[in-house]
């Protein structure tokens, strides 16, 4: 099948450029810090001293939502490239050069002042969940500014983070680079990021999907918030007057990838043993994406998602460990 | 059987405050940059820079050999304290933090200038072999200064690094801390961390253990490089003569604890994956020393270092995952 996107010019990535600080918790701590089991929790820099202070040890590795998923498409063989803000510390240099080490294309220089970079402390609890409490630091500076416009436009997709829309500077950031875009010929997607998140900036995220946006990611919790039904007909339908394809997840029942005149069905691909979900969302959207930038059908594209989420989820941390383009050559 | 120490105070260990970076890497690469599949480099900043950069995405948690096993033993249950240089920077936080969180007392304020806290760029190869990089940064001034003589002189055990050796002030900081911990009735340990370590510091090791060190831990590689022997008889009637507890190690075939006049072989516990060999030493110390402090036989301090290092290779990292306490509660 011919691919309709340029397949030479890197999908770009743009969101907040955090390290992950994960550390094994249990349902009792979360409960005494007043936490939200699996949710996104954007703290202070005060509370992030005070919950690292509390919580056990832990590892560093680099994250970020839409910077995961490019660094899964990287895996998978693919071209990426990632926007987005690191102060010139330590944590900073750790999450360039993990993204430069993977080859996905990260230009920024690191800001020489203002908040460090950000960290998001993950509490992962037994049962696999993680509970994630984000210092937003310098990420939440990103600007217009930030944005090369000339990368977006050449972009056959720019994959944009939800959760960049708590941050009113990086709003228009956002949009600069979905315009460039569309202007391109590209397709912009967004990630719902979380189901909070969707409540926050409810009116505002509805108004993106319906206006640039063209591919859509949201869990199946995400979507109800974002459409206010429990009703799945209901959401197919609003999500195919609304985009060229909403890949909508649902966990270990799989996922339905939905366009206007197309609905494909996607199992979840069965795991040994369930570590860590941090993730999943982040790999299975590099998994779809690599899947259409490839040229692929819907199911192809939603059973690279699926393979995708299932290694990133059989470990500790949110970038895949094993490639995924080894997986992928098994599964094709 | 009574313990002959104070249970209630607690191993103090001495070393090289270090966070570990570690990443998989190939043969072919250690090749090409002319590392030893398995030794300890110590690097400059520029090598440092040089290094990361070449290598592949990687994840930091603390380490350093004495604070590992310091972790060891607290995962035991055990009271541990631990002496070591750290700066007011991003990976000081992240090397005090896991300290406090694990129960390990660690009361040093980071350096408010000087070199950044030290790092070990350590590259893990199929065969789960780490080759680690090292720069020292601002642990290698730790001096003497830096030494609590009244916690050293509580202390059962006062636990030393081969590595320190490297430093010309640390050697000082060293011998203050094992004549400390000599006059209050202690037993000063070391490890002989690395056998191009003892080679560069031969005659001083020699002497030190010949000395005040009363406990000596060694893998069969550096007891052969210390006593310029690879006869092991010669080794054992060596360190009987010289210290009162000789534990060498000799990976999966198991260890000698060796006495002035006992001689226990241990056997190595089998694990199922052996995924990086990081921190096996230094668990395997923190097993003997949690038995030796808590009155067991030296079969049983033996079978707790065994069981130590069989959970630390079977995941990423040198410290222990899963709570030793819990496991050596079903091996007693």
């Amino acid at each position: 099948m011919q691919s309709p996107f340029d397949a030479s010019a890197p999908i770009v990535g743009i969101g907040n450029a955090i390290v992950d600080v994960i550390a094994e918790s249990t349902p009792e701590f979360l409960a005494g810090q007043g936490l939200v089991p699996g949710s996104m929790n954007l703290i202070d820099s005060d509370r992030a001293d005070e919950l690292y202070d509390l919580m056990g040890p832990a590892i560093e590795t680099s994250g970020g939502s839409a910077a995961n998923t490019m660094a899964g498409l990287a895996s998978f063989g693919g071209a990426a490239a990632y926007i987005g803000k690191v102060r010139d510390d330590q944590l900073g240099e750790v999450f360039g050069h993990d993204m430069h080490a993977i080859g996905v294309g990260f230009d920024a220089s690191p800001g020489a002042d203002g908040p460090a970079t950000a960290r998001s402390l993950i509490l992962v609890t037994p049962d696999a969940q993680r509970t994630m409490n984000t210092f937003l630091g310098i990420s939440s500076l990103l600007s217009p500014e930030d944005v090369d416009a000339d990368l977006c436009s050449a972009a056959p997709i720019v994959y944009c983070e939800g959760y960049l829309w708590d941050v009113e500077v990086a709003k228009d950031a956002m949009l600069k680079a979905m315009h460039a875009n569309v202007a391109g010929g590209g397709r912009p997607a967004l990630t719902l990021s979380d189901t909070f998140c969707v409540e926050r900036h409810h009116q505002e995220l509805l108004d993106l999907v319906a206006g640039p946006i063209d591919i859509l990611f949201a869990n199946i919790h995400e979507a109800e918030a974002l459409y206010r039904t429990e009703d799945l007909d209901t959401i197919v339908a609003r999500v195919r007057t609304e985009v060229g394809l909403a890949c909508i997840t649902r966990g270990a029942e799989g996922s339905l990838l939905v366009t206007p005149d197309d609905l494909v069905e996607v199992q979840a691909q069965p795991v040994e043993e369930l570590v860590d979900t941090s993730g999943a969302g982040d790999q299975y959207a590099a998994g779809v994406l690599h899947g259409l930038v490839s040229g692929h059908d819907l199911a192809t594209c939603g059973a690279l998602g699926s393979m995708a989420a299932a290694e990133v989820i059989s470990h500790y941390g949110p970038r895949p460990r094993h490639s995924l383009a080894e997986l992928a050559a098994d599964l094709l």
